[in-house]
C-alpha cells in the first residue's frame, strides 16, 4: 500500500497561500511566486528542469488526490481532472459538479482510506492546509514533500498551525536548488 | 563592514522557543530538542561533526551580538559573555548588570549600527524572534542562517510573524544532514 503524502509549495515564514484567498482568486495574492519552480526548460509552467523533476514526476505518479473542500472548491476541483485519477474531496455537503472523477467524502479518516484502497500500491497526494492539520493531528499522513521558496510573505495561510502535540519527522531528501529548497519528511511512528 | 545575519534554529512548522518560554525556562518546553544538532563526537553539547560545523564556527567568527531584551532576559545576558563579544541589548528601560561587554540599546537602528562598527568586517549576531520581525521590516537585516529541525512543534513562538510587506530573499547555502537542514538566505535588495 502506498503512502499519504503531503504535497505543497510554502514560503520561508511557512504561508501556502497570499492574503484574499477566495473563488476567482485561488490561493490569494501571490500565489504564483510560490509554483514559479514548476518551470521548464522554454519558460513555460509545467515539469521543472533538473533535480526538481523528480518531484514533478512523483506527483504526476500518485494514483490519488485527497483535497479539503476549501482548496478543492478555489480551483474547482481541479477542473475535474488531476492527472486523471480519482479525486477525494473532504466535505459534509457534497456539491453538485459533473465530474466523473471527483467524489465527496464526509469524513479524512475514510478519504484516507478509500484514496489509498484505490491508489493500490502507488502514493496517494494530499493537498491543503486544514486538512494537512487535520492528518498530521489524526496520524493519517505518512510523508510531507515540502517546497520552501525563498521568500517571506508575511501574511496569508500558513501550512501548519495548532498540533495536539509534538510530531518527530525524519529527513528523508533534500533538493537544493536556487528556486526552492524541497524536503521530503517522513513521519516517524 | 560585515553582515548582519539573523541564527536561529527552528522547527519544521516554524516555532525557534516551545510552550511556557520565561525565566528558568528559557525557550520554553522542548526547547532543547531545537538544538541537538549542536553535538559534536563524543555527544557533547558543541561544535558538531561533519558539514554543520561550519555554522558553529561562524557564530563564533562574528565580531558582535544584538539580542532582543526578552531573549536576553532569559539567558541571563549570556552570563555577560557571548564568545567574548560587545552584546548590545534592545531595552527601552536597561537593567542593571555587572556585565563588561553588555550594553543597552534603546532602538534597533542604532543597535545594529554600533554592532556592525564593533565587529569592523566581522559579521554581526541577531538573535531573537521579535527582534527579527522588526529588523526584517526595517530591512535592517542582511542575512538568515535558519537551522530547520525535523519536529512540528505544533506551539510556541513563531519565528516568523506578521511583516508589512512581501521580502525576497536568495538561497546562499544548503547544508543538508540528518539532524537539520541548514538554510542561509540572503534578504535581496
Amino acid at each position: 500500500m502506498g503512502a499519504a503524502v503531503l504535497l505543497m509549495s510554502m514560503s520561508a515564514d511557512g504561508y501556502i497561500a497570499g492574503p484574499n484567498d477566495r473563488p476567482g482568486n485561488p490561493g490569494g495574492d501571490d500565489f504564483m511566486r510560490l509554483h514559479e519552480w514548476y518551470v521548464g526548460a522554454q519558460g513555460e509552467f509545467g515539469r521543472p528542469e533538473g533535480e526538481a523533476a523528480m518531484i514533478w514526476d512523483e506527483l504526476n505518479a500518485t494514483g490519488a488526490v485527497v483535497v479539503g473542500r476549501r482548496t478543492g472548491e478555489q480551483v474547482d476541483y481541479y477542473g475535474g481532472d488531476h492527472h486523471g485519477v480519482p479525486i477525494f474531496v473532504l466535505s459534509h455537503s457534497p456539491a453538485t459538479v459533473d465530474y466523473p472523477n471527483v467524489r465527496f467524502v464526509a469524513d479524512l479518516e475514510s478519504a484516507i482510506a478509500q484514496a489509498k484502497a484505490a491508489a493500490g500500491d502507488k502514493d496517494v497526494l494530499v493537498h491543503g492546509a486544514v486538512t494537512a492539520q487535520q492528518a498530521l493531528a489524526a496520524g493519517l499522513l505518512d510523508e510531507l514533500q515540502l517546497s520552501q521558496v525563498p521568500v517571506l510573505f508575511g501574511a496569508g495561510l500558513r501550512l501548519f498551525d495548532v498540533l495536539p502535540r509534538r510530531i518527530e519527522l525524519d529527513i528523508v531528501r533534500v533538493i537544493d536548488t536556487p528556486q526552492a529548497t524541497h524536503i521530503r519528511y517522513r513521519v516517524r511512528r
